[in-house]
């Protein structure tokens, strides 16, 4: 099988090879539904009880507010949707770099009347202090602004955004399912902030897809997307996911003893990467800002990244262009655009997230690849003109 | 490890070894984000493609009818709270035995201004014609009667109650997550009869937990209840499961062949279980009434289903008392008393669910076992007394 070099763990991780070796025996012998009242059922729900913890303390959070759900999406949206159930409408406001499965559960609310305003970013994609100020006036009650972004990392000063909200009255919320693992997260310092819920996932962590939580403030109500069995305090009913819980509480634990030696190797590799790209001419997008120490955001001046990306992926790299989760047709990046920069350069944007499987020499292959294709594809537009 | 005879397939059923080899790729080297373009993506987007196919496949049902979701909890709540959000408020209808997931949600529509109707069943947990008629005419908008109950395996005429819908103008739902695998299925004949909808689950079938999908008659509009990337045609967002959905493809092709002889097994465990059963004076419920092959539900007077299922536990098998899924404290069975049980009757109900994996020894064992255990229970009241 071909296996090009993956540079796309924003996009998903693969899973380590210790984390399924925690998941396989609740996918064998382990099989029980942690409803059940005998062996089986008490097995399972052992291990998702075990797993909550794990998942608890690798974020400072306490076991009982920790709420499994399917994905990062399905957390997004149980918070917003969830929360603004239980509230007068209002305006509920998010960031313009957000990821779809906050902007749309937030745009969603509008039929239930709400209002949604959209948090303006600086040209780094920061938090526009003026901007800020004047949507918490409104007054707004709901808040999402993400700890980092998906595409540019770049990192928000979530403490001080969540200090304002909760001065302004208004429940805030983080997705920050791009910064579990790569950088440090501590909820009870977040919480004491103001933070009052945030989002996790598993398949961002060299954990499985299918599982992911919210961290959720016991002062907020909520209302389940999902009602029945009652599950998860009745915040989420459905038969638990138990290997890819066992999963998610596994990849947390060696997340959070890996963080610092993976940090640094990963912000090394992007070094060598972006020193490469200087040469190139490459604008990074967020350079100016603390950002992920594995992503790096960039474009190159009248080249398209979908090209790009299906040429390089040929050359044996695995890149991303635009946002990591969409399946929607391709579009100019909206936090880019957002940030301010022109639609042609937005583009020809390429994403490469780094993770524990790569190498030196995967930066400097890339490099030589992109070289390459970057002459290929001007030679072809210079014969053709 | 201490491994109890597992007679509760209703609840759970052990992950089939042939599934688990279809998934562990997707586990492991091929990890890829659907969403992505490039060599992983494409390997993980054609994985989920196939999946769908073989669940269309394995249903009669079209590839684009598949909605995967992460639990039939999840599929029933999108079906109900999904097309009522595009409906004006009315009434919403369903059966007196539905799961939990489904009385929940219709129960949740109360406050978006509809009315909730519980449809009333026989004796032997059949719907009730004149109650049915009656809810109808109201008339109703959503109604969801499932094709088998969790607990007494009592099938519903699905297809005659469908007609009714129609000619009333209600869309038809139904929960079939335990009667797949256990009767045949053909959301083809289904839909022309009038069902615009079927829910189904892979971890009923000897596939995964976390995959589940709702069939979905076009004709029907649906608000997402996760929006956010656009995945599932934008009625459920959120990365797939790759591996889990891989599982549930991989499991239906395996229960379409197996269907008929396993059916004709399980059946043949339980006649001999039931003759057994008579013996002892129990009481069997819906056993007037077509069920599936590998329910049995009944009670023995005087005795509790919770303590007899903790002792037949010690006694090395696992069985259930009274709902499969719920995590709610003991309470006597919801469906019983709505087939007018008496609640001292209904406390002492047991449900033995047979799977692939049982044999003829596990039914005379357990037969010995119940026995024994209800003997004790008994010289231990007259001591006491």
């Amino acid at each position: 099988m071909f296996a090009p070099a993956y540079l796309d763990h924003n996009a998903t991780t693969p899973l380590d090879p210790g984390v399924l070796e925690a998941m396989l025996p609740y996918l064998k012998e382990r099989h029980g539904n942690p409803s059940s009242r005998h062996e089986y059922g008490r097995a399972a729900r052992a291990a998702v009880d075990a797993a909550r913890e794990q998942v608890a303390a690798a974020l400072g959070a306490h076991p009982s507010e920790v709420i499994f759900t399917g994905s990062g999406s399905e957390a997004n949206n149980l918070f917003i949707k969830g929360a603004a159930a239980c509230l007068e409408p209002g305006v509920v406001a998010v960031s313009a770099v957000e990821h779809p499965c906050v902007r749309e559960p937030a745009r969603d609310l509008q039929r239930l009347g709400w209002q949604t305003q959209e948090i303006a970013v600086d040209a780094q994609g920061r938090i526009d202090a003026a901007g800020y100020a004047a949507v918490l006036a409104q007054p707004a009650r709901i808040v999402s602004v993400m700890l980092a972004n998906n595409e540019t990392g770049v990192l928000q000063d979530v403490p001080a955004l969540a200090r304002q909200a909760r001065d302004a009255g208004a429940w805030f919320h983080s997705d920050a399912v791009q910064a579990l693992g790569k950088v440090a997260i501590d909820f009870r310092v977040l919480n004491a902030a103001g933070v009052n819920a945030l989002t996790v996932s598993a398949h961002k962590l060299y954990g499985p897809k299918g599982a992911a939580a919210l961290l959720l403030d016991k002062r907020v109500e909520l209302k389940a997307l999902i009602s029945g069995g009652g599950q998860e305090r009745n915040l989420r009913s459905g038969t638990e996911n138990v290997a890819a819980i066992v999963g998610f509480g596994a990849a947390c634990e060696l997340a959070v003893a890996r963080l610092e030696a993976d940090a640094a190797r990963l912000e090394d590799l992007r070094c060598q990467l972006e020193s490469g790209l200087a040469a190139t001419g490459a604008t990074v997008f967020g350079a100016g800002a603390p950002r992920l120490p594995n992503t790096s955001f960039f474009a190159l001046a009248g080249i398209d990244g979908e090209t790009l990306v299906a040429q390089l992926d040929r050359a044996g790299y695995a890149i991303a262009s635009g946002s990591a989760c969409s399946s929607v047709s391709p579009e100019p990046s909206h936090a880019l655009l957002a940030m301010g920069v022109e639609p042609a350069l937005a583009k020809g944007a390429l994403r490469v997230s780094f993770g524990r499987g790569n190498s030196a020499e995967d930066v400097a292959g890339f490099l030589r690849a992109l070289a390459a294709t970057v002459d290929r594809l001007k030679n072809m537009a210079a014969l053709a003109a």
